[in-house]
């Protein structure tokens, strides 16, 4: 949804998802290096983690479906509109897509972590192409828009790819923390990013738009992109610092 | 051959290949785990299958080299119209050459798995290179072509590569599930899609034609593309189930 | 800062840091080969290495993000000029944010090697980080510029992407002496290109300037940049060569 | 130097060094596996061909830049030409400058093999890096050519940076059999395609020109170097069967 609220709920979902990680990877990692200590539950109070969190994910997509097809000048389920003849409301269902890659990434996990019948790493190839699947509409989404438009968001896909990728690694490298934590933070980027997005674009109470061709605005999009990703890390390594303690 | 049945014919091979192979790898990975209640047979019994399988491989590459060739408006094998001064048919020999390299595929995985003189990742490397072909001209060949069309060729080249890449990663992680069944759902979306293609550009039953530079139908496409995915991995994820079950 | 000595200063550092690594690697690599000549101390004294290493780094990046900003024609942190409304010396604050990534990388530097609580690969992930940010934004950095200054500059970027690839796959392959020396080549061309530059756009003792859009110069700049890597190479086995004898 | 022979004679070298390596490497194999049978020499044997290989190469290289500086029109280690105010001869420096680097891999390959100082996948990096600068010239020195021109070198490219990927691969997968017959016929493509470029754009024997813009002309050569690869296929093939056997 082309408006400031369409671009804080995912950006806040996202932030949320990577500052949960942030905590559930290192919390995960020092239970494996000391396995006393560790009052959390064994191996089974993490899978159930998993379940949970695959649950959510499911959940949330299947709102943010729900809310793409059914608010007010939403398509109400309807994809071509006979009388313009033309598609209906594309932007629309071009979001619930990328929700429903996401909800399958979620049923998935829980289908993984409750039954033995899959292989384990199955998980992260689905999410990584959940992501791949967002980014790559995203790609072509902001087509024919204006210069500070794309820019601000072909930057998000840097975030998206770089994430698709990490998550595709952890199928070969599962469990290696580094990678972990990489992910953490780009996801945690991506969510403030969205937020960005959103006060740039549709700047609330009114604020004064911004130029959309000024070269100068381009560039400090692109190094404010750069403090967000700061930022990002350094809560990622606050939360391990504290998790670790 | 540039009309549906063009279009219809390999989608079909890709089809029914991406759904064996979504067949064949859980029931390969569930013999594995579970020693006792396979009654496919032993190993003995998958290496005749993958003999079988090169060599419907190399059957259908010479049909479909042969059809190119002896269609009533094809080459008959001659590549240079010295009268017109100008090369006969590319189309029709740039598709030989496809089917030509998906058949030294197939030849390939007779001798890997028949004798033992070849390493057996050969076939895989040999099956990467084919496909890698496949997108290699499909990438030059829409080339001056109108938007829609040029679009809805490069989206396939997502799977062509994807799947190149993939079936690569396997000459190093052989046998490995998750990258096996990635590789069975890009070769169904490429099978749907070449059905889809067909559907667009030449609409059968003669349905108005497609608004080829329109906006919103390359969107549509787009997200159309991410649609047919979603279907190749319930295919495989219920092929999957029913295996293992 | 777009004068001679704004490219010396940070190729001096890229230089030097090169040039310690291209001795400190092969010093441990023969170390680990030959535990009883080695006098340089055992895994303790390298962890001490790394500590200075690390805060060097952050030392250097303080002094100049510092430079940056407290230079006579700096922001003096401010960021935004409203009087002339616009962004304020976007210059300056970009590399203030390349140089601030490069701290955070040699504080991650201490603490991995003073603690044990974060895992070693950190430091590597980090650095990738840091080398990536970097090109990122000299990538957006040179928009809009001459044809000769923008080939010069994208050309450094094949030395930062190449580095950040490389760094990152020691992430996994940690102690490869190959991705090592690999990585002291590629920082010594880093910091040679830089000077580079510096004597091409602003030639230094007022020599003529180079035709900006002369394709000649573009073609001799391209091949220089592959002496320059060559030289790196040499010094970089010279320097194995020392150490090893 | 652009003229027939000056594609032909590098064409020649790749061609020869390709075909003696799909000779080498199944023998290396086919002496792992089978111990007994090989009379080919133990470990020692493929060290001295090793080194042979190496002196050839810098051999080769040597005569290569010796010859584009000193054939009658060259530059006779002339860079810039002070009459005319522009550098002289570039193209004859970019080609003694991608024969240094073959020569310095020869070296580093002949030194590798010969003392136990040097880790001995140096060799293949060092390859890797020959390869890839050959690419990174190439890349940009057809610029501002004709059609038919640039399209023919930039399919060159395929191969040279395909083999600097499987080479700098093999750097972690060191002698991986698959890995090396791929690199064999990626070279041999490249000899082959380098006769190829010779014939289509100097015709001995003063054949007609072919029309540089002509769209078929491009779609032919597209799949004409899908044949060279094919034909580059069979006969790495042929020479395993052969050596095999």
């Amino acid at each position: 949804m082309a408006n400031f609220k369409g671009h804080a709920l995912p950006g806040s979902f996202f932030l949320i998802f990577g500052l949960w990680w942030s905590v559930k990877y290192p919390l995960k990692y020092a239970c494996r290096k000391n396995k006393k200590i560790c009052f959390f539950g064994s191996k089974v109070g993490f899978q159930r983690v998993e379940v949970i969190e695959g649950a959510v994910k499911a959940i949330f997509s299947l709102i943010g479906m729900l809310a793409e097809q059914f608010v007010p000048d939403g398509p109400h389920l309807r994809l071509y509109n006979h009388e313009e003849k033309q598609w209906s409301h594309l932007m629309n269902w071009q979001h619930s897509t990328m929700y429903f890659f996401y909800g399958v990434s979620g049923v998935v996990d829980i289908i993984t972590h409750t039954t033995k019948a899959v292989p384990v790493a199955m998980d992260r190839l689905m999410l990584a192409i959940a992501v791949f699947v967002e980014g790559f509409l995203f790609y072509y989404h902001v087509h024919g828009r204006q210069a500070l438009d794309v820019h601000i968001h072909l930057l998000l896909l840097f975030a998206v790819f770089g994430g698709a990728l990490c998550i595709f690694l952890e199928v070969f490298f599962r469990g290696n923390i580094i990678l972990e934590l990489f992910r953490s933070s780009l996801c945690i980027l991506q969510g403030s990013w969205f937020w960005q997005i959103g006060f740039v674009l549709f700047p609330p109470g009114g604020g004064p738009e911004w130029n959309q061709n000024d070269h100068n605005n381009l560039m400090f999009i692109t190094m404010c992109y750069c403090w967000h990703y700061a930022f990002a890390l350094l809560f990622v390594g606050v939360n391990y610092g504290i998790v670790t303690w």
